[in-house]
């Protein structure tokens, strides 16, 4: 590995939407869009703020249209909404969300689960969606794989299931792509064999990894990742989410032990950890449990290096 | 970083010694010696069963001769029993440990506080100790350097700490030694650095890592101490452990969270996992208190991915 690259490491949070959506007490409107501002003040470049998923499927997030109105757009950070179908294409459009992020399950079994259609009518669908954000604005869009490092019906799954779902997507003119570990079984050599092999085939898509931290590997799954060459990563501030196929299991990596392994390693990254650690701090008064963030818990390194300083 | 590597991972067990060390409520000798035996069985080829430290300053450990005595030896396995001066090297010479691990701070005011011995004076000791093994057998010893990647009084550890510790060791003659992450500090970059020029510096010295997951970076730091070459870690069965200068930190990196992800690599480390999820399970009943290991909550990637295989 290089351990003195000099480039910079971007990081979504996708706290709001991902972390969010798996919490059973709504949270106010109010709340979230404090949890947005807070999070836009960080240095942050990218947050994912909700999704047009259909209300009585997450009612969570049943607010979108009024969160996405009510938030301080900050210049300089992009604020996405996940878009699951066309339907969630045309309530999306009044948003003016800077990004679409749309999701296909690289399995069957999983797409059939979780969108109540095959691999290829999730396709169909979604180039419907594409063409709808081309016609309005030529709205930016990533491509999201669900179950890429492991199906919770299907297993292990074989690369060219991968290779198919970041094809169509390339076919539709998607050039932003996220690779998600969806139940937290990926592993630094799988991450790294992944991200290599789509990179080489896609040499101009710029690629994300989206990863849980169910079993403890996600750190490790990011540092994979960079080896790979990847500069783009999903994490959720307080590591919030959980997975509703792992009883027990934990979230989202937590945005702020991203960062603080990044700012530890030199590698710019643009957020402020202090400011990271205070929102999160919010975000636990908010959701009223405890969060899964080592860095949250223990505080940083460097409180702890500097004591006498 | 070479991902396709084949060499063997050896990991040894702390979880007697300096996890247990921690629990607040005194664990029985029987179930101390169920828990060593259990180990014992799951194919791992060092446990560090006790400590002759003194007796009123860690109670838990008191019982290190009936510990040492009562255990079932397997072939194949190393013993080691931690060794904190010359009076706990009189001590330990009946037990007949397969290895005396000793341990220094790298820093001055740790080795104070923690020994009462300046750096130069514990060296001084433990040249004793060494004289002592070598004259009852020639017992093998391992040398422990804490705080290598961060003090709790003195903040970031300049290297020339480590190699003059590491120099004293190798004038012992001792040619295996164990850089400590005492306090949880260390990132994968300051691991790879740090352990690359101590192999540059002792081309002839075995290094261990042992590593503490207060900031959840100890799994990420174990895939760059591979990286620079290691191939011995410490890790504490449950992730228990704990450390006193850091309130509500984590302890040891959890061994089953260690082997799952060799595992996951196809990095052979000769350990069951299921055998070792099995006595994580009789440990939650010993100290009575939930673990701090990821894949014995979530359980390990591989019950998930061959869900209908």
């Amino acid at each position: 590995m290089n351990w003195n690259f000099s480039d910079f490491v971007e990081i979504q949070d996708v706290c709001p939407r991902d972390g969010l959506q798996m919490e059973t007490n709504i949270i106010s409107t109010d709340k979230k869009v404090e949890l947005i501002n807070a999070l836009s003040n960080t240095g942050i470049s990218a947050i994912q703020v909700t999704s047009t998923v259909h209300p009585k499927a997450v009612p969570q997030l049943s607010d979108a249209e009024e969160v996405m109105e009510k938030i301080n757009r900050k210049p300089g950070v992009s604020y996405s909404v996940l878009v699951p179908n066309e339907r969630g294409a045309e309530r999306a459009i009044p948003m003016k969300a800077d990004e679409w992020e749309l999701m296909l399950s690289v399995t069957e079994s999983h797409s059939l689960s979780n969108a109540n259609k095959t691999v290829d009518e999730g396709i169909k669908e979604h180039e419907r969606v594409a063409r709808l954000a081309k016609k309005n604005g030529d709205i930016k869009i990533r491509g999201a794989m669900a179950t890429a490092f492991g199906c919770p019906f299907e297993g292990k799954v074989p690369f060219e299931n991968i290779l198919y779902v970041a094809q169509a997507y390339y076919s539709m003119g998607i050039r932003s792509m996220a690779v998600a570990d969806t139940i937290g079984t990926a592993d630094p050599k799988l991450v790294y064999t992944v991200m290599e092999k789509l990179k080489n085939h896609f040499p101009d898509v710029a690629f994300s990894l989206h990863l849980h931290n169910t079993r403890g590997l996600a750190i490790a799954n990011i540092l994979a990742g960079i080896d790979a060459g990847v500069r783009s990563f999903d994490a959720a501030l307080g590591g919030i989410g959980g997975c509703p196929f792992a009883p027990g299991a934990t979230g989202n990596v937590a945005t702020e032990d991203v960062v603080h392994m990044l700012d530890l390693m030199g590698i710019n990254n643009g957020i402020h950890l202090r400011d990271l650690l205070e929102t999160a701090n919010e975000l636990k008064q908010t959701v009223d449990h405890d969060l899964d963030s080592a860095v949250y818990r223990a505080g940083p390194s460097h409180s702890r290096l500097s004591t006498l300083k």
